[in-house]
């Protein structure tokens, strides 16, 4: 395949990003429901943690001023009482109310039981060992900020406020529509005929749009006709993003950039990255496009390269670094100049198996490798032995 | 809180692990239902991807023979024909079904249409754009291994093999156990009354048995007792793990890890972790037992450091590194010899800010950060501007 047109990946990134417009849709949802969502607005502490003043250890609740002076040589004897006055303590375990009049709370470790009274061999400080009133959060502090994505750990710091219900951006919905003559829907538990291939892109990029924060809307299959995909582009400008499956290759059949430059702006048709070549992308009424190629694994490389970023802006929701392995190579991996190359390896502890049958067709050798080493447009292949990063498959 | 025994992070860690069995039992699923999910047996291809000998291009098909000698001074005319045979070429789409006569295809852009006849200026090898059968998957090929983690890539590979059902281990069941005499249950959007705490704990620690692939059983709270815990632990041993929450520490009320002792093997008590050291560690009938500080933070650390690596083994879920980032610190972080310690920081683009309020206490301390800074025990703590690896709370 020829293109005139051939756009640097992070160029081509930069452009499609700058057309997309976050969305500012929210939804209420219980706080539970709403772990790994993103805040639409920062969220104020309601109440004070602790809400009362907390012992952090098992002991004694006392006034400081009565143990000054006190040392091995010059033990200090308290009476335990339930009522805190001069020379009095109260026993108190991690976590109990300590009581108004006591500023301290002595260790268990410290003290000296004798019958009712306790010896004390050390002075204290005001506050010792005792958590104050909004110490761990204050009412009306900031707890999260806008755009934060609730963790598990933050939804039990929502419970212990009282949050029950939180303010979250709405996911992006992803219109999924794939093209092809000869394409079938899916189940296809009988061996489709020959010249038949079964439309498992639909189902991929559907299933990576949900693990990325998306919501995939599916669409029909729709035969090689330009006035049909017109149709179906059209018919889901109603999302946040439309993903079209086929037809970008150069031949005479490939009208789904053209379609996109009709409808709207096209953007870039051919990036330098391998496999994915004859990606193209556009805006059309503000909505992405991501016409991807029909080859499973350059779909897949270019939906890595631009669906995630893309549907990432749409959906405000904060970069997150990719999860990679450092590795040494077991055999050289050959990439083109000004190509961003998506090297598919099998990992086996810390060393990277380079896969042979690498073709944009091969959806298998994504499916058998464990990462990816991303090889940038300026170098040629990495060399046996070298060390990687591996970016892993999620 | 002063313990006799400090045990080693790493060593406490393999002494749990060696007691751990992982499950065996299975259940069986849709394949689409099984994203994230582990094979508890390999997958063996069903039949060829393709399963036809598929063109790879837009162009014609071609047999190779007719070409032998074609240049740009001498080239082949062929004649276009729905059947292949001496001297004619039938075009083909990309993914059409090539015939059998054909063995190679032509692109369409390295011909040249000249009515019904297509000249042809250089030779072309056997087999040339032609995708075999099987060349994708070959039928009966291990197409996934056992113990495999179920991507959305892969989802579509079962998909294209007709593959509707996949056998995955079951989820480990991890059961919940809080103690304490002044614990209340969630929710509680009122205020509790002073001296009483939300459970909180329960809520975190299972949310995160979720989101590590294990299935939660949430258990009422226990008060302080030792006959209820041991009863709580007891009507608990059909699960896979018990985490219990709280009554680890040193005084007159930490009598949890007494009683794992009393009823299996007590591992361990009291760790070189740093929030999280009165952390123990037991094997009741052959289940693991997770004693957590009830502190939330240091439950949290104690559950990151101990209860995901045995949720991972009783779960037979292959290691997956923890996502890091490099960032270079605004301020020293200070450290215990002696302890990992787990330094929350708050990250600002590739700056990461030391949090102050640090305590065992402190959740939002979580919760306001992004990440930790893990301290080896041999390290006394990081110097201001000093670069380190920020593992992201997930």
């Amino acid at each position: 395949m020829i293109f005139r047109e051939r756009t640097d990946v992070g160029e081509a990134k930069r452009m499609f990003l700058a057309g997309i417009n976050s969305i500012d849709r929210t939804e209420v949802l219980p706080s539970r429901s709403a772990i790994g969502r993103v805040l639409s607005a920062s969220i104020l502490a309601p109440r004070n943690v602790p809400h009362y003043r907390r012992s952090a250890m098992d002991g004694f609740a006392v006034r400081s001023v009565d143990l000054i002076g006190a040392s091995p040589t010059n033990p200090v004897m308290l009476q335990i009482s339930d009522e805190i006055m001069e020379g009095t303590c109260t026993p108190v375990n991690t976590g109990d109310y300590v009581p108004d009049d006591a500023d301290a709370v002595l260790m268990m470790e410290d003290t000296i039981s004798i019958g009712d009274m306790i010896e004390i061999r050390a002075q204290v400080h005001p506050g010792k060992n005792v958590g104050e009133i909004g110490e761990d959060v204050r009412k009306n502090e900031i707890i999260f900020n806008k755009s934060h994505i609730l963790r598990p750990c933050d939804i039990a710091v929502l419970a212990s406020l009282g949050i029950s219900e939180v303010k979250v951006y709405s996911k992006p919905v992803v219109a999924i529509i794939p093209t092809g003559n000869d394409l079938l829907p899916l189940p296809g538990s009988e061996e489709p005929a020959p010249g038949k291939t079964l439309d498992i892109n639909s189902l991929m990029i559907g299933e990576y749009v949900e693990k990325w924060g998306g919501s995939a809307r599916y669409c029909d299959i729709v035969p090689e006709d330009a006035n049909l995909i017109e149709e179906a582009i059209k018919a889901n400008l109603d999302t946040d993003m439309i993903v079209v499956s086929g037809g970008t290759s150069v031949g005479d059949r490939d009208f789904v950039p053209a379609v996109v430059e009709k409808l709207g702006r096209k953007l870039v048709h051919g990036v330098g990255l391998s496999p994915g070549k004859p990606t193209a992308l556009g805006i059309v009424e503000n909505v992405p496009v991501l016409c991807m190629p029909g080859y499973p694994a350059a779909g897949l490389v270019a939906l890595f390269a631009f669906g995630k970023p893309a549907l990432r802006k749409s959906g405000n929701i904060p970069d997150i670094p990719d999860t990679t392995v450092k590795a040494t190579l077991s055999g050289k991996i050959l990439s083109r100049e000004g190509y961003v190359s998506y090297a598919r390896v099998i990992l086996e502890g810390n060393i990277a198996h380079p896969l042979m049958t690498a073709g944009a067709g091969i959806l298998s050798s994504i499916a058998k490798s464990d990462g990816f080493v991303i090889i940038p447009e300026n170098v040629e292949g990495c060399e046996e032995r070298s060390e990687v990063d591996v970016v892993l498959i999620e």
